[in-house]
């Protein structure tokens, strides 16, 4: 007879746990997915573009992929791999670096992860010191997180529609001289924008200038974080950039976050990267390695070949692009349509990552007056779900929202429009 | 034509980092392997007892968990699992505590994690403040890592042959009052022994009544960390023993640290859980949710249904106990006959894990003067290659080390001894 042990514990309390802890704050986009559930289990119907993640139905990962992970598990590939990552995984990534991106990094410069959250968390565990600043713009994803959790001072540039939601070296330039960390993203979560060659060359000349006068006074550089975890996801003439490829002084002080959860519609399977500076990287090994945020041993193995059969990964990767990009013009396109119809909708053209950014201009009408209002009523009135882009800390409720495809047809995108162009029609009396 | 970025790092750098990795030591056992490994490929013959971890062709995972994982994968399995992971697995790990060790908890006192590791880093990391202080037995595993990670002020208790190198409540209490955190493991690594239930009770009612004072003073609970990773390995009649079984007021004050890992020879499929008080949880799944330390969701699936499979399950772990336990059996008897030889060696009858505690009492003989000096003799002239217990934190140069047994043959085990025994006759002129 097993010791019932819930009557032990009473209450939820917070006062047994330490003080960081006791300050995150919960994900606003997991409380609005609960809201859709509940919607879903009421038997309503969703167009549920709120979760940053693929339906494996929409979007299955590489079959060539699964059967390698079996046949690795066959294998016995199934005890520690090495802290770094199996070696030949890194020297897939370092050689597809240095086929699509031009840059030949080496292999103390690659670390292999368990997904590329565990990179983010590595690289600001690594760099920082409690008390230490922070630079990013917003909206963009979890920084705040990641920068509570050090005990990291956040300084927040926010950007804006006309730059594509991405920063210039104008407004993050005063807040640089402080900084140890700078943090950019492109393609961007949530905005699904990318930073332009000319913005990214004047920011990345910016952070060489300043380190060059810390290498002279002895003061620790300023490190750039650059995630380009959506970056084989671009669509359209919009070309990828990296900060190393621009400036190439650039490279000691640049760690990547990568990895084929968006890639390969793979989020599950576990697999990431950091590529960077060996200083750097050889320490997030350090940590990463006591944290245990491995990736298991047969998905490493697996991720390995399929990337070296490079027509295969090629394909594949084009059916991907193709199949967010008639999602996100799919949306794009019914907003714009709306908008010559002089519905209070716009939306930025798509062109990286499984994102769009869309602003429904209701603040102030039909005794709408949040971010939050809009969302509700889109989701009760179109069963149309976005989230916000407070939940990405922007804070000005200007209607803009992140709208995710990865879960999602073209048929329900197709079907939902017409429900939004109605409530928005009935909003605005037009 | 790539970009060659070598040239632009320059050496290795420690100073572009943070106070903390820079305070971080590289594990001893990895500097050993290294050295076996040039051993190995010298054509030397080892017999390799210092790898905490399998060889697939002496352990391979259960087969029927392979084939869940690959079909898991089949039919999408793929995408992110809940940041507390797979519902069915979590019900699994629940009737399984509950089946097995009596202990029936709440749903929100179980979490899924990428192996065991992100357990205790999650522990400490939601546990412990800047400055507090854990406690903890030595000899014991990477304890001393994580209180460096955290900032806490380390107060290590060093323990004896006599009590199998456990901790008795004596030695504990004097720390007991300034504590956050007690780190207790059984079966424990390094020694492969196991605390027995008066000791264990001993130190629970201790726990429970320092926390009884602090409820009533207001003052934040010591928590207990208790490592039971190896706790379906265990042999003869030893019985494991947790402290919530034996003092059920212990319920709110602690988490277990359990997984596949060890008991399916599954280190490199990185699936552990947390089990504990639902306050302490719920933090550790909001750090190890930024941190990404899931794990995979196609191998959670999986799990989850080869656990279910309670027949299946329970043949696989007889044979891995047994598989196990003759290794350890093999070397404690090889040891034990030499010591009626009269030789300097003896060990401590295998209760538990994949370890043997064993002493070659030769400090001070032949010229040797450290547990090093021993190794290496063993190595070089015996290929047999251990860890002595520095790297678990034991200073004394007493001679005592670490045998796991995940990575050898019985064969090689047989092989080995009577070159062991040339060393020693040869060491003490007998």
């Amino acid at each position: 007879m097993a010791l019932d042990l819930t009557p032990l514990f009473g209450p939820r309390r917070d006062d047994t746990v330490g003080t960081m802890v006791r300050g995150l704050v919960g994900s606003e986009i997991l409380r609005i997915a609960a809201e859709i559930r509940e919607l879903v289990a009421q038997g309503k119907q969703v167009c549920n573009l709120t979760v940053g993640d693929f339906s494996p139905r929409e979007f299955p990962i590489p079959s060539g992929l699964g059967e390698a992970i079996a046949s690795a598990l066959k294998a016995g590939e199934t005890n520690y791999p090495p802290s770094d990552g199996v070696l030949q995984l890194r020297q897939t990534v370092q050689r597809f670096y240095e086929r699509t991106l031009g840059l030949k990094y080496p292999m103390d410069g690659v670390l292999i992860t368990g997904g590329a959250r565990p990179v983010i968390y590595g690289v600001f565990r690594a760099v920082m010191d409690p008390g230490d600043t922070v630079v990013y713009p917003v909206p963009s994803w979890n920084n705040n997180h990641y920068a509570h959790m050090v005990g990291a001072k956040h300084v927040t540039v926010v950007t804006d529609p006309e730059h594509g939601f991405m920063p210039t070296v104008e407004q993050l330039a005063p807040h640089l001289s402080e900084a140890r960390l700078l943090c950019l993203c492109s393609p961007l979560n949530p905005t699904g924008t990318m930073i332009s060659p000319e913005a990214l060359r004047d920011i990345s000349q910016r952070v060489v200038e300043e380190n060059r006068k810390r290498e002279s006074q002895g003061r620790k550089p300023l490190i750039v974080m650059y995630d380009q975890i959506y970056w084989t996801l671009t669509f359209g003439q919009t070309k990828h950039v990296t900060p190393v490829e621009l400036v190439p002084e650039m490279a000691p002080y640049t760690v990547f976050v990568d990895g084929i959860s968006k890639a390969f519609a793979a989020t599950g399977v576990r697999v990431g990267w950091a590529v960077g500076a060996p200083s750097i990287i050889s320490r997030m090994k350090d940590v990463l390695g006591h944290v245990g945020a491995w990736a298991p041993k047969a998905e490493q193995v697996a991720v390995a070949r399929f990337m070296d059969d490079v027509p295969a990964m090629t394909a594949f990767l084009e059916t991907m692009r193709r199949r967010v990009d008639e999602r996100l013009v799919a949306l794009h396109q019914g907003f714009e349509a709306m908008r010559a119809a002089g519905l209070p909708v716009r939306s930025i053209a798509p062109q990286g990552a499984i994102y769009l950014s869309a602003q429904f201009d209701l603040v102030g009408k039909a005794g709408l007056r949040t971010n939050d209002d809009i969302r509700k009523l889109l989701l009760d009135k179109a069963g149309f779900a976005l989230v916000p882009f407070q939940a990405f800390g922007l804070k000005d409720e200007t209607g803009w929202f992140r709208l995710s495809v990865g879960a999602v047809s073209l048929e329900e995108i197709r079907a939902a429009l017409p429900r939004v162009e109605a409530v928005l029609r009935e909003a605005t009396g037009r």
